[in-house]
């Protein structure tokens, strides 16, 4: 395990338990032996689910799996494991899925198809689900409430800490509850990243709603987040909802019961992503990139990424230095309109450069300041339209070639 | 300067002298005093001209001067400076690129609509233009026509070795030559890179033919190569055709006279290409990536492309790591259409995945001695169409971060 990442947050949240979700974890010896490497998610009947998957071409078995399940929008257990990701697997990967979901469905009582799946680790190799055989009636026999911080620690992979979030939200006279847990931390980029997310509320919320609210919540978070900008075969962010809270039938993703419950989701899935930046591979630096005056949200979005995602602005960032010769080239690379001439940066505050040209004396001393912190800012102002949206990434250190030098993903 | 690249040619080619071409170089004190960083080509009258620009949509001010000015089709003479981009300068940058052609017209007793510019260097900081007045006379005086590898070590910046590449065609009963250099080596992408490429052939080819040649060209080489995904402000690919050789005039694009004419050309266009890769800052190891079975010649592009700047993929290939399941990932990212099942890799020539799985026991010997050469070389098979092409990239070092993160171009 890697030291822990300098961007990690002070404490580790603890989350209360939530009605209708029980954990376990297992060390079923899928790569290494006696590492935590598997976990079972129990969910009490009536539990509904949405989900965000890859958009890759070459998904993974499990999230082929998922995204046929999801269809009927109900869940009753989640199986995850790390060590080995199967993917790309051929017929073996589809047959390890299915052995999985019929082992958790048997042991746990409910039906194959209710049985969500995710696998995260090394690609080609075939995953040995046969482990689980020795483990499965252990884990539902050892589920419960309170399990957030294992469930999280069990389906780490280069990561060097546990995601957890959580947040209440008043819907109608009901508070529901939303816990979430999530895993970095390379192949970290929109649509999606080698993310594995699982956000779980007690509020009754139907499948096709809790999809729409997922979808939007998706886009402002995990897919407003990027690492290196590669994109996993396996990344998966699933939403349950167990119902088990007393609250007014909720009629429709615009239910206006449901304002505080969206914000409150919105929260966890932005801090859950922001957390995912923070443990970005090599990360030394967590940088927000605000991008206003944009033709379209979209455009704006597509800006911020092409600026997150530049290496020539990344290895700028790392070496604290407010380049925003090369902020200006990733403006012009995203293919979205600009006008050089209408064009404004500023880095921690500091307005650098505006109308087609660096601002004549501005102070460099609060902007040296700011690029030798740890949470850099990075306003961009297109000044042609009302589009905005805010990226978050990081910088790009000598740490992310040695781990991706080293590390067989 | 640095270290020339590990991957540069055993030797700089000599190119000949091409008819209606002259070349002088000096040093103007742009950037730095006493090094040479202004280079004027002259042509002789009736000399027409092709050219690609980037496709940022912050282009510097040169950049949009080329691009009005080669509706024309004519060019007389050629400015390009390197230690400052003249990029994201306002108006002053528009008001140097306007002095600039001026006085190069008037010292060569032309119009300054028939002076092509290009800048490369910082970006941000007004080009001092006045500084050519000292120079340009002298550079008309000394214009000559065998300064090719002044002309080519002049333009560059953070290239470790001088690119050249020399053809010879048969053109009708004449054999032309063509001529061409090139400047790499950061914020190589297609569309294009931070690249200033100048081809010269004594040809008589018409404006809007040569057009045609050199965008059919350009996608074959420049837009096929990729160091960092990133796309410059500045990029220009220019290519000058003097007229000065004799033979039957050209009718099209398509002439039948034509053909050994268009392979020479894109041969010195893939090779000026190639050595932009070899020249990636940092770069240890010069990747073909050859895309064959795609649904379309795009599409093999894209996918190859996806591969060759995938951070993931540069990193293990830095490593000498064949992790072909990032190839997989990066296929998969690529958004073009792919099929698990049928996709196959191979490395360095030995098939190491296929239907969807790992080759059983496949001999790891040799492609774990491939991975430790410089060359390497990346088949993919997509197996569902005969869309095909062929990208070039390099590995992505800790010398890419220490070089990125001190320059501030």
């Amino acid at each position: 395990m890697a030291t822990v990442s300098p961007l990690a947050p002070a404490a580790v949240p603890g989350l209360p338990p939530l009605a209708g979700v029980r954990l376990a974890t297992a060390a079923a010896g899928i790569r290494y032996a006696g590492r935590t490497d598997v976990l079972l998610a129990l969910f009490d009947p009536g539990t509904s689910v949405a989900g965000v998957l890859t958009r890759s071409k070459c998904p993974s078995a499990p999230v082929e799996w998922c995204r046929e399940k999801l269809k009927s929008g109900k869940a009753r257990a989640l199986v995850v494991n790390s060590g080995n990701a199967n993917a790309f697997t051929g017929k073996s990967g589809r047959e390890a899925a299915k052995f999985t979901a019929a082992l958790a469905a048997r042991a746990s009582r409910c039906k194959p198809a209710e049985v969500f799946l995710a696998s995260t680790g090394v690609i080609g190799e075939p995953l040995k689900a046969t482990q689980f055989n020795g483990v499965m009636d252990g884990l539902v026999a050892a589920a419960k409430p309170g399990a957030w911080l294992e469930a999280a620690k069990a389906i780490m992979t280069t990561d060097t800490f546990p995601k957890l979030a959580t947040a209440s939200a008043a819907l109608g006279k009901a508070t529901v509850r939303i816990n979430g847990f999530a895993k970095g931390a390379g192949m970290i980029a929109p649509d999606m990243a080698t993310m594995l997310a699982y956000v779980f509320t007690d509020a009754k919320v139907p499948a096709p709603v809790l999809q729409t609210l997922l979808a939007a919540g998706a886009d402002r978070s995990f897919n407003s987040i990027t690492v290196d900008g590669d994109t996993s075969t396996s990344d998966t962010l699933l939403l349950c909802a167990t119902g088990a809270a007393r609250h007014k039938p909720v009629t429709g993703p615009r239910d206006a019961h449901l304002k505080d419950f969206r914000s409150a989701l919105d929260a966890v899935l932005i801090d859950l992503a922001q957390q995912i930046v923070r443990d970005g591979e090599g990360a030394e630096k967590f940088v927000t990139i605000e991008v206003v005056g944009a033709a379209s949200a979209r455009a704006a979005r597509r800006i911020g990424l092409a600026i997150g995602n530049s290496p020539l602005v990344k290895t700028a960032l790392a070496a604290g230095d407010a380049n925003w010769g090369r902020i200006v080239m990733a403006v012009g690379k995203a293919g979205e309109a600009a006008d050089r001439d209408r064009l404004a940066i500023s880095i921690g505050g500091t307005r650098i450069c505006e109308r087609g040209g660096p601002v004549p004396g501005y102070d460099e001393a609060p902007v040296a300041k700011h690029m030798a912190g740890r949470d850099l800012h990075i306003a961009v102002d297109l000044g042609i339209g009302g589009g905005r949206a805010t990226v978050w990434t990081c910088d790009l250190t000598h740490r992310y070639i040695d781990i991706n030098g080293s590390y067989r993903s």
